[in-house]
């Protein structure tokens, strides 16, 4: 996609991340926060970021500017997209589309972060509501590939999964509007259970995110879980599967926990992530993270060039 | 570990999985089934997994020898660990559990591969249900490191699982017998809300997958479930998560859905899965999926090497 003028709206953890991305594919990013200490340390906040993905991404367009306003409506200026990383407060967004609205001309797209609220939730008062989409990315948005993509209007979701994907990012779009999209909704139900694990003493924290990094993690990396039932069926596929382990598969269901987050479960949580850290800080956790995420991604890049 | 001789009892894919691993480390595997075909074509499927092993670890020790037996007794002879592979059919691994009892040593581990059963339907009728052990593997085991292992006997659990990890294996230890162990009550969990998004109409088959190899799986290689929520509270944690989220979290839970494997999901489901393979045989998206397994074991034998 050739280059354009993409606004940050929103200068916290999210908002760099996308502005490193936007930047790196080339395009010109100007960026905007309510707070002066989000707007001045948000350059530093990119750099990072903008690193890795010099690491990962060879090959990659001229780096687009960055520029930090003190004035939404300067940020907003010849964007052709407003990515949206706002507090996940409902009259603090409507306030803010309002703002928005008020500022550009009718095609400019909203794309909101939220990975709380469904798109309904966002756009009672806007004047064109079928401007607004969500696009919730997966923390680190710089790393993780997935965006999911809803709104009402075809040619707007068009528009962005175009958008989305020249970025080197793997946009998903829902047919429906739904809280917690679809990536949320099944790390909620996956952690529901590794709780249920946890609380029934079956096995300890760190046992179980082991089991879940060499096991179905691994897997899921690169197989999803309705092919990984495909494949589980052998030559029959989903079919035989169905046909022959899905009445257990159903039983397996009703046997799954729904453990509730009282004092007694927390405290074995805590406990639990404190032995499994084993004295490392969150800042070390999240470089370990992205170390192995940075080489997961070239792996992928690598594969990839391998089909070309 | 020094090389010692292991008994695999069940000669189908799992089975030639297993005698891979434990040749490719040095081990001598005699290997016996009740099926004459399955014994001729035992050592032509080991050939496969032994050659992707080969391409992954560098270094290992000499490979062991591989022998197919007639006769159980003679697979058995000398072996310090019985790999069982058997189908899940618990009077067939009852009456095996006898024969083997009466063929080899009391202090002979019996590990079962079994996924769908826990350790308590195994063992009645057994002399030494101590010397039983669950070692679930998760397919494909040369390639997946997972190794879900409960006993009630401590020291036969400990050697097992100082076995398994000689192997390059990650063994995991249940506290309690579980059905589904860890992995598959997670992987249910899991599918259970993908099945509930597809039937839903939130989104479809593909999309479903697409999401959860590019954001939740792909993270979840490389941080556990658990973790991913420490690292979600920022400064304060998982304490901090649970105090500011926790009620947001319960009530995602009780949103989830319970879909019911009718006629009409299941089409669905088998319509999707063929959309997603584009025309692509079990066969092929095997061999995608194992090339992919591949690159990610040898991408972390050089994190683990950079650590070392």
């Amino acid at each position: 996609m050739a280059p354009c003028c993409v606004a940050i709206v929103g200068c916290g953890l999210i908002g760099a991340s996308w502005a490193a991305l936007f930047q790196h594919a080339g395009h010109t990013v100007r960026a905007w926060d309510p707070d002066t200490g989000a707007r001045g340390g948000f350059a530093a906040r990119v750099a990072g970021p903008l690193t890795q993905l010099q690491q990962i991404k060879t090959g990659a367009a001229p780096q687009g500017d960055l520029t930090v306003h003190d004035r939404l409506e300067d940020a907003l200026r010849g964007a052709v997209l407003i990515q949206e990383n706002a507090p996940e407060n409902i009259p603090l967004k409507h306030r803010l589309y309002a703002q928005i609205e008020a500022a550009v001309p009718r095609d400019v797209i909203i794309a909101s972060s939220t990975s709380a609220h469904p798109w309904s939730d966002l756009v009672p008062g806007m004047r064109s509501p079928d401007r607004l989409i969500t696009a919730h990315p997966f923390n680190p948005p710089h790393l993780v590939p997935l965006v999911e993509l809803y709104g009402p209007d075809p040619k707007v979701v068009d528009w962005a999964e175009a958008f989305y994907r020249s970025l080197g990012s793997a946009p998903v779009r829902l047919k429906k509007d739904a809280v917690g999209h679809i990536a949320n909704r099944l790390s909620s139900a996956l952690w529901r259970e590794a709780v249920h694990i946890v609380a029934d003493g079956i096995a300890d924290v760190d046992a179980v995110d082991m089991a879940l990094v060499n096991g179905p993690g691994l897997r899921w990396s690169v197989l999803g879980a309705h092919m990984a039932y495909h494949l589980g069926g052998g030559v029959g596929g989903m079919a035989g599967y169905l046909e022959h382990l899905g009445p257990s598969q159903q039983k397996r269901w009703d046997s799954l926990g729904s453990p509730t987050l009282d004092a007694d479960t927390r405290a074995r949580l805590v406990e639990g992530v404190n032995t499994e850290a084993a004295g490392r800080s969150i800042t070390q956790l999240e470089a370990e993270r992205d170390a192995a995420l940075i080489e997961l991604a070239q792996m992928r890049q690598r594969l990839a060039a391998q089909k070309d």
